[in-house]
């Protein structure tokens, strides 16, 4: 309220029918600023041809009516018989035009889902094709080609092959039942598991248009802390409405499948997956689920981690646990993703380590329907970690990666923070075996034929779906990564900003900007030099270094940045937990010297003393200082850069950018003075005088408490 | 997804950026479809002047703007003097144009909160006014003009002088900290406490604006089951820019206090209400308020009721905890809302007679700035029940009138339920004081000064605000008829129709007629012939009447409808509770003789033998049968009957009302088997074999379970 109280009154109210609230993402189908281009694209494709009868071909019609009607401001007719300048999509087997050697031949280049698209002529009429194998691959290439025209990208002479190098494109959704989100920034659950099997909210089906949009093929709809009443019959026949929903999109469903299910909702005495009654408990479950959803694609499982159920319980393996799932579902050609996020309190060891710990020895023992799904590093979605030495290790499992999309530790809902980067520095690290993680994860590295990314979701229900209207880029990105891992962060940021908002490239390239930097602002007013997990203890929002008295040991931040009189950072080096010893030699070598470890990383690997000497000359307190000085400062140029660029974006989308980017500020104030003055107190030095001094004290920063955050 | 899902794929994802989603409410200014009456629209309002700075006179302007740009199609000019065709809206003091004796003159009647809108000249200009003494009252009439407009009303002769009968009209919202919904059956809470203050979602303003259209001015934004949370600082301080965006609306805030908050809070030991410290304590936080927000309406309690705290802990009466909050806000002119529902366990009495025998003897205890508030009935919002016998009673006692809006009892969000001729019916009731129950509550009966109608909230974060389409009209019937009372309930649904869907008279005659017949349908398959509170326990949700497990005894349904070998019906006449007795004789003369007991509350006074001759000629054990048969029958009709109406109304809207009319249905086949059955069991007579006899049993109803039913 206080920038904008009375712009806010008098403008937004007059927008009430015609405010861009963001619900439409990126499908925004306005007519082409630009006009000759719009001319040319109206010449080019003024008229649709789509053979096919099938849910998924009906979706092409509309999807291409809808798209270009809007796009191109006109009314797009429907043909049978093709003139020039009509589009023709379709499959070679239910579009005899399309049959002709050059599309078959470029065909077989685009696998099951990919989709070429091609200006050339057909029975010598000049059109424009969208081909592929299957209806789900010229889906995909309707919206290919519509993103063309909405980022105004010339049409004349395509020849565009494209095919998607990971197999499972998969959102997680933490979504409990009762429609709270674990984790959740925007609102809460879009699924509304009271009215379904018979409510279709229009939700459903623009959420799975979406996703389509972006190639995502995979949902899990359930928490992965499960509750096993989602497995039960009134709730199987919730999941059928959604799973026939999304079906036509190409979206196959999967559930969380709590371990202790046998026990909760089967009257066993035992979850043991190695007793005969649990393995046909789960084994009936699954035909049940099949015969609901006949492309069910089996279960996502978080088992003996954070006080969950699982094969541990009864002195079974991860892999007994996996296999015995595996097997239930392998009939149905379903699979099985466990995840490798386990820690344990009784463990005295780095956290750091544990995982590695608990499956390298079981690498070879799943199932081949098993996927092992692997957070990106090695502690939890923190904003600047190592890659997990996971990908590395385990070469005879298939490993599927785990991003967060939504922003838990990562500024929440109030921050803007661009993924596209960290999701890219994980993929292009190498993991010291002479292949990226990237090819782990799309199986080149070593021939899988079981590939996976997925993104813990940033979805909910609030009107705009993401609470940050910039938060849809990161829904947006990784989709587009979960396709093709070698788009570059800068390229999705420039499509997604002209989708969203508008092609001006002026807006497009400062916004872009904007952008690319945003991710490295919040690591340096939050966690700069390796800092991690010094957040608000819970509901993980905001700073509190201090806290310790947490049950678990290595839920206390003070376990982690381990300041004392000396020095602050974690020693994971040979003369630490020696957690190092875990990657590659290749990959190790430059983190376990001092001298070489990149400032980003100092301290996740190091503990190093107050008065040390930085590349930049500083000592490591004064670099502190500097960083989340700097980090701080450089929020309010985001925005004064936003408050330029008013002139480009509706008014509603302005302010609620605007108002978030106050908060974002406001934030790393807070962030900046509370960590400083508690680091200062083991420092025992003053924050240098040429700064900004803090103002309020840490003991008033320690008080803070928020008993209502979200997400928890 | 039995009858709709190829529909609902074909045509709701093509109108994905043009669907009517439900969010603009019945502010929809789409342009006047007659075509001789949008001529003529234009011609008599092809400019705007409206002079005044105020906050809100910028709102007229911008309402004025936005809703005549978008019903005339065109854009009106606004201008600093009139020509033929301005509309001139403003108050004398701001509009030397407007002091003339004939419009001064009418202003006598509208008060401070009230309007004139004529057609007349000034200057010898022939132009339409609204006028007002009050910038508010300018607001008010503004949207009263483009209401005419929107339903297509004659302007040519207006002379309109409309002032609000009653001077709170308020909505309570049992919003918690953490966005639950108490009885919330929309999504959740539309306060997003987490970023405020410095977010101001549009949400917001869209709410002030959609309230101050239909005359509410006041809201209640906590639950009664309070929070003392809210009370602190921070929380004040989210609470204060509610109230900046709310205020040139006209909306006042008000908040609950829970009376245990010195202590939570405060560090005190006691609340005790006489205990100079928690009087004290009280005084300060009253002030602390008050500097945040100037204009705070008060307080609103639900003490020692279900549990929740208050000055019978401490021996204290309720007059005792009321006066002592309401000299904390008497020197800033706030009031205290004190509510009469309170029942105890510990009580034996029939819970119907508790609220009376608590409150009567208080009656001229309170001081002046306390209201009561009292439920429309004696138990709790139930489908069909009397008015509380308190509106016959506490004559030194203002009493404020407490509805539900949002229909915990009356079928949540899944079933079509038009509140207005619940509201009337018990506001048309006669007291037996020779005065009705509304003109207790607009103080006519008495000379009160304080008069107040608040409804609990229907409203969620759903995108359309209230989960069923239809369910916005409960949102605005209240408003209008705390507005006048007098309104029918069809002119209010048929305003409500043209504005929220279409002016289309078979539309509006049709869907009016469905809407009407509504509750009454309701009642029939759920509460026919006076029963009440036999619905599912805790969450409301669906039929249970054979609960007899609960904790209090007044929480199990076979409290209130004690079925035995006998009969069935509660007895409350001197041969039983004899809660007659709180009635005005006048009053309970017609009820306490079961000849002349209308069917509507036969089983609410009396228990009645299974074979009791009806007035239908049937028996009981029949016309119970007959009522629930017909009930679910009319579902069927109502579906029927929509689906006819599909070429008027846009798909989206289409569609989920008749999945929902789809889920009513299947409802009421519930109600009716699980009931009668149910019943039988004490009737032990056959259902007449001419109906469609249950084809589930009552084992199977009694084992249904709904662990996240909403709202809880």
């Amino acid at each position: 309220m206080k920038r904008f109280p009375l712009l806010l009154l008098l403008l937004l109210p007059s927008l009430f029918a015609f405010s861009e609230n963001g619900y439409d993402l990126w499908l925004r189908y306005k007519k082409v600023a630009n006009n000759s281009l719009l001319q040319a694209y109206r010449q080019q494709l003024n008229s649709i041809l789509a053979s096919g009868n099938s849910p998924t071909m009906d979706i092409v019609r509309k999807e291409l009516q809808t798209g270009l009607n809007g796009l191109l401001a006109t009314t797009v007719a429907q043909r049978t018989t093709p003139q020039p300048g009509t589009l023709i999509a379709g499959t070679p087997q239910n579009e005899p035009l399309l049959r002709n050697a050059a599309i078959t031949g470029q065909l077989k280049k685009a696998g099951n889902e990919g989709f070429i698209i091609t200006t050339t002529t057909i029975n010598n009429i000049p059109t424009t094709v969208i081909a592929a194998n299957t209806d789900i691959g010229v889906l995909y290439g309707t919206f290919h080609l519509l993103r063309l025209l909405q980022t105004e990208q010339p049409i004349t002479k395509l020849n565009i092959v494209s095919a998607p190098r990971i197999r499972l494109r998969m959102l997680n959704h933490w979504d409990n039942l009762d429609r709270t989100v674990e984790r959740g920034y925007a609102g809460f659950s879009i699924w509304n598991w009271h009215t379904l099997p018979d409510y279709i909210d229009p939700r459903y089906i623009d959420y799975a248009r979406a996703n389509a949009s972006i190639g995502i093929n995979a949902t899990v709809l359930t928490n992965v802390n499960a509750n096993a009443t989602v497995l039960t019959k009134p709730y199987l026949e919730k999941v059928k409405a959604l799973a026939d929903v999304f079906r036509p999109y190409g979206i196959r469903v999967f559930l969380t499948a709590r371990f202790s299910a046998p026990m909760e909702t089967g009257g066993l005495k035992t979850a043991d997956p190695l007793d005969p009654a649990v393995q046909q408990w789960w084994q009936q479950k699954v035909k049940e689920i099949y015969q609901y959803i006949p492309d069910f694609g089996g279960f996502l499982v978080k088992a003996n981690s954070e006080g969950q159920p699982g094969p541990q319980d009864y002195h079974r393996t991860h892999a007994d646990g996996a296999n015995m799932l595996a097997d239930a579902v392998a009939p149905f050609k379903g699979i099985v993703i466990w995840r490798a996020f386990v820690y344990s309190h009784t463990n005295p060891l780095d956290r750091h380590t544990q995982a590695y710990d608990e499956f390298t020895p079981l690498d070879g023992e799943f199932r081949k329907n098993v996927m092992l799904q692997v957070k990106n590093g090695p502690i939890d979605f923190m904003p600047r970690e190592p890659f997990h030495p996971l990908f590395g290790a385990m070469p005879k499992t298939p490993l599927m990666m785990e991003f967060q999309v939504t922003q838990e530790y990562l500024g929440q809902a109030t921050n803007l923070v661009y993924l596209a980067p960290l999701f890219k520095e994980v993929l292009e690290s190498n993991t010291g075996n002479d292949y990226t993680v990237a090819q782990v994860i799309d199986g080149t590295a070593r021939h899988d034929s079981l590939t996976g990314i997925a993104g813990v979701a940033n979805i909910g229900n609030d009107i705009n779906w993401c609470g940050h209207p910039f938060a849809q880029a990161n829904w947006y990105a990784l989709g587009r990564l979960a396709w093709d891992h070698e788009l570059s962060s800068a390229s999705i940021a420039n499509e997604w900003l002209r989708m969203t908002f508008t092609n001006n490239q002026h807006f497009v390239d400062t916004a872009a900007a904007m952008m690319l930097q945003s991710r490295d602002i919040y690591v340096q007013f939050t966690n700069p030099l390796g800092l991690h997990h010094i957040m608000g203890t819970g509901h993980h929002y905001g700073p509190a270094p201090w806290v310790n008295d947490q049950r678990r040991p290595e839920w206390n931040p003070v376990y982690y940045h381990k300041a004392d009189s000396i020095g602050v950072g974690f020693d994971r080096t040979t003369t630490g937990s020696n957690a190092l010893a875990q990657y590659q030699p290749k990959a190790r070598q430059q983190w376990e010297d001092l001298q070489t470890c990149p400032d980003a990383y100092l301290l996740w690997f190091h503990h190093v003393p107050w008065n040390y000497k930085m590349r930049s000359g500083r000592s490591l307190w004064n670099e502190l200082c500097y960083q989340y000085y700097t980090g701080a400062a450089r929020t309010a140029a985001l925005q004064q850069t936003w408050n330029k660029l008013q002139a480009y974006v509706d008014q509603q989308r302005f302010h609620e950018v605007a108002m978030l980017l106050g908060i974002e500020h406001k934030e790393a104030i807070w962030w900046r003075n509370a960590c400083l003055l508690y680091f200062q107190t083991f420092s025992r030095q003053p924050i240098p005088a040429r700064y900004e001094q803090p103002s309020t004290s840490l003991e008033y920063y320690k008080s803070l408490r928020f008993p209502f955050a979200p997400g928890i």
